[in-house]
C-alpha cells in the first residue's frame, strides 16, 4: 500500500501566459469599459455576449500570420460535438451569431461585445494568452456611412474613456484603393482574383510593418526578400522595381489635406474600377466625419494604414495615440495603435453563401488601460475601506453595527475578522489602504467613546516628521463620542481628500 | 484537382449546451450583478478576476457526484503546459490564487468574483455548459463572525438585486453538528476519520435530496438502498434502523426558534466534541445575524440543509426564495435555492500543506435573474433608440447631425443605415422597439420641418382603433420645426412613459 507515501501537492500557478487581475485593476477596467459601451449603447448598438466556446469549423482560420489549421487557438476534441475551441476574437463569433439568428435580428444588426478571448501563442513579457477585447460592429449595411459612424463613435468612446482630442487620431484607408494600386502595378487581375493572391498577401504584411522596418525594409520585402539583423531571411513578393515603386507611391500618398490625398490616390489607381470606388468611399467617409466635427486633427486619410488581417474588403481604420511615453529603457516613443477595424463583407458568407456587408472596430482593452495609466488618468491611489478593529472578540456584534452605520452613510467599511493584537490589526488596515481605523476597547466602551486613527495622515507624518514633539502635536488619532462615529470618520476622510464611497465610481 | 468541388459550409451553430445572450439579457444581468457587487464592495471585499484556464492539477476534483478524473470539466493536453482545463467554479481558482499570491494579499483576504464557469455535463432544457457565478469569500478567518458576515451580506445583496425581505430566507446549518450526529450514530470515529467515509458520503447526498425524495426516500438511502420509479436501484449507506433514526432526528431537528433548535441539536450530538463546537458556532452566528437585524423571518437554523459538496467543513448556508411560481405545467411550486455556500478549511491546504480557514457563498446568477423576471421586477418592455430614417441617402450627414443632437440631450438615437423604402425603415424602427421615428424627406427639408412618428402610440392605436376616422384623428404623427427636434422627441417619449436614456440604468 502507498498509504505512507506523501501525495505530491499541486503547484499553485496559472498556466504560463495566463494571469489573474486584482482589485483596482478589475474595477478600473470595468469603469473604462462602461464608459465606452455607454457611448456604443447611446448610438443604438445592443450588447451581445456570445458563447466563449465555438466549434472549430465555425471559428475558421482568420488569425494573422497563422497558416496551420487550429494553430493559435485552444482546441479539444469533444466526445459528442467534435473539435471545440475557445474564441480567439469577437468577430468570428459575431459572423456565426448573425448567420444563426439572422431571421430574429434587426437588419442592419448593430452590436457591441466585451469579453475575454484566448490565443494559443507563445507567451512573452506583457503578452498573455487570455485578454479582453471590446468590439462594435454593424452587420447588414454596405453604406460608407456605417464605416464613418464606427469611426466617429470610436473617437467619442476614446474621449469618454479619458483620451482627449489631440491625444489621438483616427487613421483611415481603403483596401479597395490598395487593390486598385495592385491592379495598376500588375499584381491583381480582376478577371482572375486568385492569381497573385500569395504575392498580395506578402505586400499587405510588408506595408503593415512600415513603422518597424522603414521604407528600405518594406521595399526589400516587396522585391526579393529581406535579411533581418539576426541573419534570418524572409522571402519577398518578387515585384520588379517598377511595380514596387507604384506600391511605395501608394504608401506615401498622404498629403496635407484629405482632399489632396484623395486626388493623389485617384492618380495612382488609374482606371481600376475597384480603386476608383475605394477613393469615392474614402471621400464620403471623410465628408461625414468632417460634418460630425472630426476635423483633420482627429481623423485623417493615411494610405500607409492597411491592417494585417486578411479578411478586410473595404475601408480600414485605426486609432493611434499620439502622445509619447517612455519605454522600458527610458527612451520616449509614440504610444501607437489602441484600436483597429474595417469592413469585412465575406465573413457571414462562409456560413450562408450570401455576402453580408459588415464593418466594425475592436479596442485593445489592455493597451488603452495602459495608456490611461501612463497619462495619469487612472490608477492613482485609491482608498480602501474604513477598518473597524476587533479588540474584544466578544463584541463582534457591536463592531459590525459600527461598520453597518458607516456603510449606511455611504462609507465603505469592514470589521477585522482575522486574529492578532492591535499592531497586527493596524498593519492590516495599512495593507488595505484604509483611510481610518476605528478602535473600541473595554475602556472606550465603558466611557461611550471610540478612537479614530487617521491612517493617511499617519503615513504622511511618518514620512515627514522630524521630532518626537512634532509627532505628539499631530492629531493622527482622536477620541470622539461613539454616537458621533459617522461624522468623525467623514471629517477625517474629507481632510484626506481620498474618496472611499461605496459606489462604483 | 478538387477545385470544382464546392467546399462544405460550416454550420452556424453554438456547440450543444452553449448559447448566446442578446441585448436586454446582457444589460439586465449586468445591472443585477452591479447591484450585488456594489454591496460586496461596500463591505470591504475586493474584486478578483482569475484566469479562466487552469491546470487540471490545480483545479482538483471537487464537483459533486463526479468520480472519474477530469469528468465534468473541459480539458485539453497542451504541448508545453500539460493538461489544462476551463474552471468549473470560482472557488477552486480562489484557493489556487490565494496559495499563489498569499504573501502579497491582505490577511484575511476578502474578495468577490463574477464570471462564466464551464461544466462538461450533459446539456438539457435550461441546463447549459457555460453559465455565470457570482461569489464572495473570506479566506484566512476561522471566526464564525466571518460566516455571519457572508450571510448578512448575502441578504443585503438579494435585497439590492430586487428580492425584498419576506421573499427569501437564509437557511443555516453546520457540518460539524452533522459529524457529531454521525459520531452519536456510530458512523464516525474521531480517532480514525477515514473509516465509514464512504457511508457518510451517501448519508450527506441522501439528506441533500430530502426535498425531492421525501422522508421515506431518504430513509431507504440511509438503509439498504432505494429503487426509483424507473426501477433503477441506488445502493444505500447500510445504516441500521437505529442509526438511521438518529440521522433522521437530526434532519427534523428544526424547532420554532433558533434557540430551541440549538437545544435539540445539543441533545442529538451528545458528547461529540465536534458536535458541541458546531452547535456553539451556530449559536454565535445566529446571535450576530440577530444583532444585524436578520430576525427569524430572514435567517433560520435548519438542520435539513447540508449542501451537496464534499469540501465543506463547518457552517453551511443557502438562500431560498419563498414565493411560488408556476412550473411548465402551470402548477405552483416554491422557487427554491438561489445561492449557497459554507466554510471550507482545507482547499488551500491542498497547495500549501497548511490549513487556511475560508468561507464563502456563490449566487446562481441565471436562477436569480429568472426569479426577478418571474416576479416582474426585471425584463419588462424596454424602449429601443430613436430611429432617424434616411429617406435621402445624400443627406446622411444631416441625419447623423439629428441623431447627435438627440444623444447630446441624453436620448439614445441612431440613423437607419440599411437599404429600403420608408415602409422597410419603419418596420426596422418597430423591430428595434423605437419610441419615435424621425422623418425628413426633400419636402420637409425645403420647409425646415421634420415628421415625428410616435411608434408606441401607433402600436396601441393599431390594436385599439375601430374606424378609419378614429385613426386619422389620432396624433400618432406630428410635424415640427427642425429646430425643435429634441424638444418634440422628448415630449413624445415623456407621454409614452418608456425611458430611453443613454445611461446604463
Amino acid at each position: 500500500m502507498a498509504k505512507d507515501k506523501k501525495p505530491r501537492r499541486p503547484r499553485a500557478e496559472t498556466p504560463r501566459g495566463f494571469r489573474d487581475w486584482f482589485g483596482a485593476e478589475v474595477r478600473e477596467r470595468g469603469e473604462m469599459l462602461a464608459a465606452i459601451t455607454d457611448v456604443y449603447h447611446a448610438h443604438g448598438f445592443e450588447p451581445l455576449e456570445s458563447s466563449a466556446v465555438e466549434t472549430v469549423e465555425a471559428l475558421g482560420k482568420f488569425l494573422p500570420d497563422v497558416d496551420r489549421p487550429n494553430e493559435g487557438v485552444f482546441a479539444w476534441n469533444d466526445e459528442d460535438e467534435g473539435w471545440l475551441a475557445l474564441r480567439y476574437d469577437l468577430t468570428a463569433p459575431l459572423a456565426r451569431v448573425y448567420a444563426q439568428h439572422r431571421n430574429d435580428l434587426p437588419n442592419p444588426y448593430r452590436r457591441y461585445a466585451v469579453g475575454p478571448v484566448w490565443r494559443n501563442e507563445k507567451p512573452g513579457p506583457g503578452r498573455f494568452r487570455q485578454f479582453y477585447q471590446c468590439d462594435a460592429d454593424t452587420v447588414g449595411s454596405a453604406s460608407p456611412a456605417a464605416d464613418a459612424e464606427i469611426c466617429a463613435m470610436l473617437a467619442e468612446a476614446l474621449e469618454a474613456a479619458g483620451i482627449p482630442a489631440g491625444d489621438y487620431v483616427i487613421r483611415l484607408n481603403n483596401r479597395k484603393v490598395l487593390n486598385g494600386v495592385m491592379e495598376a502595378a500588375g499584381v491583381l487581375d480582376p478577371s482572375d482574383p486568385e492569381k497573385f493572391a500569395h504575392e498580395r498577401g506578402i505586400v499587405l504584411r510588408a506595408i503593415d510593418k512600415l513603422d518597424r522596418l522603414g521604407d528600405a525594409g518594406v521595399r526589400a520585402l516587396l522585391g526579393e526578400g529581406r535579411k533581418d539583423p539576426s541573419g534570418d531571411f524572409t522571402k519577398g513578393a518578387g515585384l520588379s522595381p517598377e511595380q514596387a515603386e507604384i506600391v511605395m507611391g501608394f504608401v506615401a500618398a498622404r498629403r496635407d489635406t484629405g482632399a489632396a490625398t484623395c486626388m493623389r490616390l485617384r492618380e495612382l489607381v488609374g482606371t481600376s474600377a475597384a480603386g476608383v470606388e475605394g477613393v469615392q468611399e474614402l471621400e464620403t467617409i471623410a465628408e461625414l466625419l468632417d460634418a460630425a466635427g472630426l476635423g483633420a486633427d482627429r481623423a485623417i486619410i493615411d494610405p500607409s494604414v492597411v491592417r494585417g488581417l486578411g479578411y478586410y474588403t473595404g475601408p480600414v481604420y485605426e486609432a493611434e495615440l499620439t502622445f509619447e511615453i517612455l519605454d522600458e529603457k527610458g527612451r520616449p516613443r509614440q504610444f501607437g495603435s489602441v484600436a483597429g477595424g474595417g469592413r469585412y463583407d465575406d465573413l457571414v458568407k462562409r456560413f450562408t453563401g450570401q455576402a453580408v456587408p459588415a464593418t466594425g472596430v475592436s479596442i485593445g482593452v489592455d493597451r488603452l488601460l495602459a495608456a490611461l495609466r501612463a497619462k495619469g488618468r487612472m490608477g492613482g491611489e485609491t482608498a480602501g475601506p474604513v477598518v473597524v478593529t476587533a479588540m474584544d472578540k466578544t463584541q463582534m456584534a457591536a463592531y459590525q453595527a459600527m461598520a453597518r452605520e458607516l456603510r449606511a452613510a455611504g462609507i465603505r467599511a469592514e470589521v477585522f475578522l482575522g486574529g492578532g493584537n492591535m499592531g497586527k490589526q493596524l498593519k492590516y488596515a495599512d495593507a488595505r489602504n484604509a483611510p481610518v481605523a476605528v478602535i473600541e476597547g473595554e475602556d472606550e466602551r465603558a466611557r461611550g467613546v471610540v478612537q479614530l486613527k487617521d491612517l493617511a495622515l499617519g503615513a504622511r507624518l511618518a514620512a515627514d516628521i522630524e521630532t518626537h514633539e512634532d509627532w505628539k502635536a499631530q492629531p493622527a488619532q482622536m477620541e470622539i463620542p461613539r454616537a458621533q462615529l459617522v461624522q468623525g470618520v467623514q471629517e477625517i476622510i474629507a481632510r484626506g481628500g481620498l474618496g472611499t464611497g461605496t459606489g462604483r465610481g
